[in-house]
């Protein structure tokens, strides 16, 4: 139970958080990042611990490269923090004001959400920037990062914890779960946690959301689409799509469909499946495209084997990977419909110079990103401007899309009744 | 699985919805208005058959009234659809613009949620009021009402359904559930259902909080309190508590709960226990209330009964009636952390002088509404001027307090690439 007495501990004292001030939160931010630096190599030593087990393990050199916490690191961690500091205070922002009736003013003003769950990935970098966003955004948190970092992580959160409260802020303000038994534990503090925020795999995100009661602000999935239309500028679908494929295949951001406009098709889809064939892209796709590319006269070798002819129910699959699936429509509205029924509401593009027919499909199109003539892989708080991302949401209720600092915002009322006036509804006018 | 197949057939029409011109909109608002004068016998005479069946079974007159659908209440909803028609189009409102590199120019615009399902309570004139916010926000809506007035319901909504059809909105805009167990199947329509709105008793609404997948926007309970500190003026206090209390007792925003500072319990006390048991509220509270209320020399007859006498859990009593709690503080902070562990998280209340007080009463009740030297039921949609009010919503997620049509939006990003350069993220500078 003690992730439940602790939520609760942390209920009672976030608001005592929230109404920190900013100097307070800064002063953390600030000593935090120093007691980082000065503690660099226990941090290393630690991190070390976690490397070693990892390499016994035999764990590939992408995840290594994760794991690892080094001067590099420091210094982008550091970074992140003053990048941080440099954002406007998102507490106690005026939103709306207005006089209901003389010396009665209704004022709404930003504030934080109160206690977050944040369950991510095994990157120790991740612990510092979710810390710290939380305390600029005067949020209590509990922390759940993967086991693969648990050394970095201890000595990490107790280096940022220890500094937080010589500065001030409450001792309940962060905590760290280190057991996995302790997500389920965590899931079922509805009415003490007011949000739960999951990063890492599809299954574990909608594991997430299919077994609490406490709002998730996340995405499970990310089957983006790019939709080249009959009026699309070949010279810039191409390497979009080669972008929004190629660039970093294992993000949610990355195109895993291609829908085509039969026009656009003839003359483009040869020359474009060899550009990605060169790039190392496996095709999969429709009996049509599989046609049309066996065909193709000029394109030797790009083309999809026959076990990778595609069923319709199979175009909702997310590879993370140098596959992609293909599919020829009729119009945009064809496009439209395929996209929201196999889609995963995230970001979308269509490649055409018509805007007339990119106005619709933007419209149309009920994902949380809907693009013209750019690259799916844009998708991105830091590429928006929000200086901070907390993380991307498919859902449409609180925020959508990339979400930045004010995603960890709420707000509230406050009603100021000045004067000798009563203010009381009996009398009032309106 | 009638609810369920609609329901994915509005999912699959709500971008249809969420496109149409505010024109098609309005023409619609216009048609259901004339279409509900036109037709008003046919209207009076179904809600006859309901207030008949009402009368059989015994309903008070409280009741009566909420369920008669005659010329003053069609006035009043003709009245709601020309104050809704005055309101901006809260769809395409561009809520942030940025060039992210030349020529590539980010917008987030409103748009509406898609698909809600909203239950209310057995009012006709609820069922117009939601069905309109519903059309000018450019949402579908699945709609259940109170079988209580499940004549006068159906054909209200058929004139709606076909006005609003005629005007160009999709046939699946709009659909009346009709009987209780499409409840349940309603709430499980989780991927096609984007919100349920629910309307009525603390445990109805609780029901649904607690068998439900899809985020739920509303409240359960409205424990509300006033808490008269040291520095209160009585002048204000007295009047104030009277009006929080009985003007409107059923309502979520009356105060349950009234904390006073002990200062100012000694002189203020045996006069209010006499102005609220003049006004017919029963009162109840702690050992200590009872005592002093005993000993008062000057108040005959203001006290509380032996059995009125509270233990302290008893203090998350919500009494939607002419009755109170009352508990003394020794300081703000006391009654902030009573607030905080007892209360709904809805609206509260400090009567002081004291601006400071005020402040950090304001700042650390973790609730929708604070207000100072103002009655509790001033917690209202109409009230803060939004124009029309779709609910209260005691989550912080998303909208918080009274909401008005904006929390019937969401936003979406939209991206576009103009001119010749090539918008990818591999050469992207930020």
């Amino acid at each position: 139970m003690e992730i439940k007495s602790k939520a609760h501990m942390m209920k009672l004292s976030s608001n005592r958080m929230a109404a920190s001030s900013l100097d307070m939160r800064h002063g953390a931010l600030v000593a935090i990042s120093d007691s980082l630096e000065a503690n660099k190599k226990e941090i290393f030593a630690e991190n070390e611990k976690d490397l070693k087990r990892a390499e016994e393990e035999g764990i590939s050199q992408a995840v290594y490269k994760r794991l690892k916490f080094d001067e590099k690191k420091l210094l982008t961690v550091k970074n992140g923090i003053s990048e941080l500091m440099a954002l406007e205070d998102p507490v106690g922002r005026l939103l709306y004001e207005k006089e209901l009736e003389e010396g009665l003013v209704l004022k709404r003003v930003s504030c934080p959400i109160g206690v977050l769950g944040v369950i991510f990935e095994a990157r120790p970098d991740a612990l510092v920037q979710i810390a710290t966003l939380c305390i600029k955004s005067g949020n209590c948190a509990i922390l759940k990062g993967g086991k693969e970092t648990a050394n970095t992580n201890r000595i990490l959160f107790k280096l940022i914890h220890e500094a937080a409260v010589k500065a001030g802020l409450p001792e309940s303000a962060l905590f760290l779960a280190e057991t996995h038994s302790e997500i389920d534990e965590l899931l079922s503090c509805e009415g003490d946690v007011d949000l739960i925020i999951p990063r890492g795999s599809n299954a574990f995100v909608r594991y997430i959301m299919d077994h609490t009661k406490i709002p998730v602000m996340g995405h499970a999935d990310g089957v983006c689409h790019t939709y080249v239309d009959a009026d699309a500028d070949i010279k810039k679908a191409i390497p979009i799509i080669l972008d929004a494929k190629t660039q970093y295949t294992a993000a949610c951001n990355a195109t895993e469909t291609l829908l085509i406009h039969r026009q656009a098709a003839q003359k483009f889809l040869p020359a474009l499946a060899k550009a990605l064939q060169d790039a190392g892209v496996k095709l999969r796709g429709t009996k049509e495209v599989y046609d049309i590319l066996k065909d193709a006269p000029d394109e030797k070798g790009a083309g999809i084997m026959d076990e990778d002819i595609m069923a319709e129910e199979e175009f909702d699959r997310e590879y993370l990977d140098l596959v992609i699936s293909i599919k020829l429509v009729s119009d945009v509205d064809e496009a439209i419909d395929h996209i929201n029924r196999f889609g995963s509401h995230h970001t979308d593009a269509i490649i055409t110079e018509n805007d007339e027919t990119a106005a619709r499909f933007m419209d149309m199109v009920d994902s949380a990103g809907v693009y013209q003539n750019a690259s799916t892989r844009f998708a991105d708080g830091f590429r928006y401007g929000f200086g901070a991302e907390v993380g991307i949401s498919t859902s449409k209720i609180h925020a959508r899309g990339p979400v930045g600092l004010e995603g960890l915002m709420t707000y509230k009322y406050k009603l100021y009744g000045h004067g000798d006036k009563l203010h009381i509804v009996k009398d009032f006018k309106g």
